[in-house]
């Protein structure tokens, strides 16, 4: 959370921020198995500490249910295709919703068939992708969840954006603590963080973001454009995950996504996921796999040290937990104009 | 091709080339259907541009043969654990050959169910992973590769490497033209194109590789560590990696996975790999996703250049399908020693 001064920040019980999301989406008129999953996906994704894809964003997904883009009474539909694969058709409601029936769809193939994996059309904006792909992790899988985005990642070699910063993410078991996550977007920074960033007034680090001529800026009211990390190798990244989300999906692709902010809110968004299980215990015995796990990220965290130097060597998902700890005790920041705006809609 | 004054280059007609290797691996005393597998992905990879993973690696092959870490007459077994799943031992033979069979079951566990994955165990260095994945694009099917390497990728906090730059790669089909192709380490560069950097006595570029000591330098004969991309995003890329080739073949893992080139030739590398498979027409019709991918690489390609510039954005694999072009007409660049120890190996 970025402390600014101008607005104040409260700390808020999870419980209570749960059921104040979930009021105000039922006074919208989205139904209870719909909100639900919103409700608790964005909550849980402020208690990791990740607030850019938190309850920040439910103001938003109000406005888009009142403007006719987001369906709040959706007949989503789900066929199988194989004994591995399935299709999702989430009729245009919260990709939260969405993904977190195709995720129990595609543990269920996985339950059956060692692995499994299941393509959404029609979807919207889903948070964090960690929250689907946790999942698997309950039923000792390995989850694997990527989504498209509006193209706001700079084409190497050109001044404009082709792709979105398509995130990936991968969730894996382990012995002794949450599951192993790694959930990142293949730019430096996401547009929704700096987005956060303006609210607070803060400027961002050189070489993380371009204006809208591709010429870069630290000033987060001109930030059009994200940069890839590792270049064409972020760039190809997004390519990769636009052909898993948005290709098989048959969704609208690259620069023809939808935009999250900058369309009308009658505009359906159109996007496309992608979400996999993979059963551990069908390459493996899941209590060696957790363990050989467990293991490899005690060793990461004792890698020595940069002299004079207080970062140290982290394992994915390690910040998340961290912040998860201190918030589920202490409360979850929320700017205080956040609340206001989720409690007046 | 790195033209340096140490060496002359000599270029190749692509058969003469993979008959020179296959003879080589023979006179080395590795099985027929062993060898060929080896020799076709090598000059394949040539073809391709990629000289850092083709024919160079051979003499240290065969090396590895007469020492007894590779295996030249295996017992390679795969058995299928699931509708969607199967694992396979590589009894210590190469990876090339090992790969080759592991994507064909992937490919049929995919034909059945619409997607299969194989886990493979016992193996070594396997190449190019491209050269596997291109495989399911011969049958509508979206290839994915993925194999662990040497720690030699840089912790993010700390002056060591604990994982590899272990890579990832995809491969789907297009309507006009060969495969789209995403093949990358998670480090800026490859070690193997430091080596190649340190034969022809050329710099590095600044910021992409460190000395045993975790400093940045340009020296490739210092070069030890490499940059991860995208600092801990590129860090986290590689202990996924990990944990589908290392944790659930059952190998070692990170620091554990053994050295290329600096452990003795009689160790066996145990390294581990994961293919996958998902077949396009159980998601959408194959016609439709090609035309769509085959649009979306016309679209990329004609994004407006930077000014002052003669970078394009490109489509990745569009250097490769270029030197695939030049170099199947006249022929492979290989450096004169490098033919020279082929053909007294």
């Amino acid at each position: 959370m970025i402390e600014s001064d101008k607005y104040s920040i409260v700390k808020v019980p999870a419980d209570d921020l749960r059921k104040m999301c979930g009021k105000a989406l039922y006074r919208s008129g989205v139904r209870e198995d719909i909100l639900n999953p919103v409700a608790e996906g964005l909550v849980w994704t402020n208690l990791r500490g990740i607030d850019s894809h938190g309850v920040c964003l439910l103001p938003h997904y109000i406005r888009a249910v009142k403007g006719g883009r987001l369906n709040p009474d959706p007949e989503m539909h789900f066929e199988q295709t194989g004994a591995a694969t399935g299709i999702f058709n989430a009729d245009h409601t919260f990709g939260h919703a969405a993904g977190k029936k195709a995720m129990e769809h595609a543990i269920q193939l996985a339950a059956y068939s060692g692995m499994g994996s299941v393509s959404v059309s029609n979807s919207s904006h889903c948070g964090a992708l960690s929250w689907f792909a946790h999942e698997a992790a309950k039923h000792d899988m390995i989850g694997l969840a990527f989504t498209n985005a509006t193209a706001r990642l700079k084409t190497p070699g050109s001044v404009r954006a082709f792709f979105g910063n398509n995130p990936i993410c991968l969730v894996a078991p382990m012995q002794d603590e949450d599951p192993f996550c790694f959930d990142a977007a293949t730019s430096k920074i996401s547009f929704n963080a700096v987005k956060a960033a303006a609210a607070a007034g803060v400027e961002i680090k050189p070489g993380m973001v371009t204006d809208v001529r591709g010429m870069e800026t630290t000033d987060p009211n001109l930030a059009a454009l994200l940069m890839p990390i590792g270049s064409y190798k972020g760039f190809g990244l997004s390519m990769m995950v636009d052909i898993l989300c948005s290709l098989l999906s048959g969704m609208p692709n690259g620069n023809r996504v939808s935009n999250m902010y900058g369309d009308p809110l009658n505009k359906k968004r159109l996007l496309g996921q992608f979400y996999c299980a993979i059963r551990i215990d069908f390459f493996c015995d899941p209590r060696t796999f957790k363990s050989a796990l467990q293991d490899s990220a005690h060793c990461v965290r004792a890698e020595p040290a940069l002299e004079n130097c207080d970062v140290f060597a982290m394992v994915p998902g390690d910040p998340e937990k961290k912040a998860w700890q201190e918030r589920s005790t202490s409360g979850v920041p929320v700017p205080d104009y956040i609340l206001e705006a989720i409690n007046n809609s």
